[in-house]
């Protein structure tokens, strides 16, 4: 995540503009920072930065602070840090198993959030916004939204097309073609912008935000569930692809004549690694869902030898996967998260052998495989960062139309 | 490929020198262009554009010529075009059966090129180095090489190091750890800078500007011979990886019990579909080289049934790790190379067929599988790419040292 400013010695609008938007990034991601550690991540002049972090504190957006005391002789640098209220965004998960709302502030923090589990089938569009309006008006009772925010970021389990949100397929909620932030905004009644983005390009992006992958440009970020998603980085920016269906790996084929996959296909990568695939592999029945996982987990904790299987032969699978995003995308990172991250412990050494035998030694000596840090919430905080970062990248912007932005009606 | 420059109104040197950049790249790629051409594709003033031209014909990098009559009333805009020889690079590519070479002015002129082809067997450092000094004298002799040359760009069939273009491993031609850039710097006498870059890369290089996917920012280009090679571009940028070797899809596994591949690996991408495994197919040595597969395409095309398995079986497993790309990458354009090229007309349906059954259909809708037009020439057409990039990244540098860049010995 590149925070270098464009100092051209001028003092033109365009260049201003800029440099408040590195300024306000450096502070969201890495705040609170000294002055001197802000032309360090700027590149800009400490003079600029004086200018710009009192433009930012007038709009209410960063505050100064006294530093603590450091031992140096001479008098400290005091800290820049962004305020949290100073603008904020609501943060929305549509998963197959939960949905979840979140109200997130400026520099990354969660005032309040929600879920509701529910019950692993197809479900309706309606009743989907429904639980998520239950869901804000909740978090409105609790901590009090806004009546400003910033905007809204949805996660969905399925293909969302980049241009206008719409939810092309998501075949484990049963979903074809839902305008779901049209749906949302008036559900909502709001009109404040609604980002609806794939969940695992959002729990990438919060893993490299937020996460286990701070400060790496190339990862890949896999995020087993019922099915098995994937968010792509290449040299620090998202995988979208032409038409925002980039990064879905569940659906590369391991296995060309193996099971049969909810997409039309066989031998998908989730049919061979996903939920069902494990528990059918030890015995359990395939849609006992998160319950079932957890009761195989414990029998695989106390030595049971049909469990213990059943997971080494789903971790040789995951290996097989991985192995291919690895000669394909030679990442510094692949992180593990949703079910994979709760197995990590039994599927380490399969997916290490896999990758000893079939990585290509050049990318192997540079690769890691991690558990996610983030859990099941990376992509509700990659969706908040989704929402922030139009006022990132022009706070100026955001800064002149304050008095007016539209408002969120409390639900 | 964005030529869109900055403006801000200012006449920094550091604007001047992105402009200049913006301008001589839009010569480059799709010159001879009249200035309102320029100034729609640069987004430059008409003003800034008369001045920029100027400096660009006064260096020899550009000049002006009447305009063809337009049968439009008024005075027709002057057509502004790149001088070829204003800036000339050599182009280098090491493959498995052959080398050659190639002398490239600006604008991607081919001002000669020869070519040695050679036994498909692993070949030494030093034999190749001497084929390319033999083929570098060849091409001074017909053509006269320029005593400054700006770059020299090489196309290998291998994992090269992006940081210092080092040969980590080319497992086809029986390399590793070959420090090529320096070789070649030391064989030729030359001192100018030498890119040493994967082929397959350069390949989609080449498309991207100069072949099939001009204008397309998301593709895959695959280059299929002994083994499969592959370029990746993502949002109009190369995909390198976090060390270079990025794109390295003929060792995805798509049928992890399947052939033994020469990686250490086992059903590789490349075991299923390279040559040797359609030659074996086909009962033929698999290590019969270009001369069995041509016999192979002529007996496909007389109706041999085994030959038209062997294709169809092949088109099938082409189809197969075709899949996997287009559902993680989302591309526009995937361009088959090589001998997918040479067997695009048997493979096209199976191809075809693959997609139709497994890619999502909000990708599918999307993606076209073309041949590449460029044929075996494009990793050598990328090269030359290559090598001019430092140029067209900063010429005012070039402009600025150009009574002093270092001389290229004709060898």
């Amino acid at each position: 995540v590149g925070t270098r400013a464009v100092d051209l010695g001028q003092r033109s609008e365009t260049v201003r503009r800029a440099n408040l938007s590195a300024l306000l990034r450096a502070l969201h991601l890495a705040g609170p920072l000294s002055r001197s550690e802000l032309v360090a991540r700027t590149g800009l002049t400490r003079s600029s930065i004086r200018s710009l972090v009192g433009e930012l504190v007038a709009a209410g957006l960063a505050a100064e602070e006294a530093p603590a005391p450091s031992g140096i002789p001479g008098r400290p640098s005091p800290l820049v840090r962004s305020v949290p209220d100073g603008a904020t965004v609501l943060a929305l998960d549509v998963a197959v198993d939960r949905v979840a709302a979140a109200l997130v502030g400026l520099g990354g923090t969660v005032f309040a959030s929600r879920e509701i589990d529910r019950a692993r089938e197809a479900v309706t569009v309606e009743s989907t916004v429904d639980e998520l309006v239950t869901l804000v008006a909740s978090l409105d009772d609790e901590v009090g939204i806004p009546d400003r925010v910033v905007g809204v970021g949805v996660a969905v389990a399925g293909l969302v097309r980049r241009a206008d949100g719409m939810v092309r397929m998501a075949p484990n909620l049963g979903w074809t073609d839902v305008p779901l932030g049209a749906i949302l905004g008036s559900a909502l009644a709001t009109d404040v912008p609604i980002h609806v983005a794939n969940e695992a390009d959002l729990g990438a992006l919060a893993e490299l935000r937020r996460g286990t992958a701070t400060g790496v440009d190339d990862l890949a970020f896999i995020f087993g569930e019922v099915g098995v998603g994937g968010g792509i980085i290449v040299g620090g920016q998202p995988l979208t692809g032409a038409a925002g269906y980039g990064g879905e790996v569940g659906h590369m084929p391991v296995r060309a004549d193996g099971r049969a996959c909810r997409c039309g296909s066989t031998g998908c990568w989730e049919t061979e690694v996903g939920e069902e695939a494990l528990l059918a592999l030890a015995g359990y029945p395939p849609d006992g869902g998160r319950a079932a996982v957890e009761a195989l987990i414990a029998a695989a904790g106390e030595g049971d030898a049909r469990a213990l299987a059943a997971l080494e032969e789903v971790g040789r699978w995951i290996g097989v996967g991985i192995v291919g995003l690895v000669n394909l995308l030679d990442p510094d990172l692949v992180i593990v998260g949703g079910l994979f991250a709760r197995i990590h412990p039994y599927i380490r050494r399969p997916v290490e052998e896999q990758i000893e035998r079939r990585v290509l030694p050049a990318s192997r000596a540079l690769v890691r495989v991690v558990p996610s840090l983030l859990g099941v919430d990376a992509p509700l905080i990659g969706a908040a960062e989704l929402a922030m970062e139009p006022l990132l990248s022009d706070p100026a912007y955001w800064i002149g139309r304050s008095r007016g932005t539209p408002e969120l009606a409390s639900a």
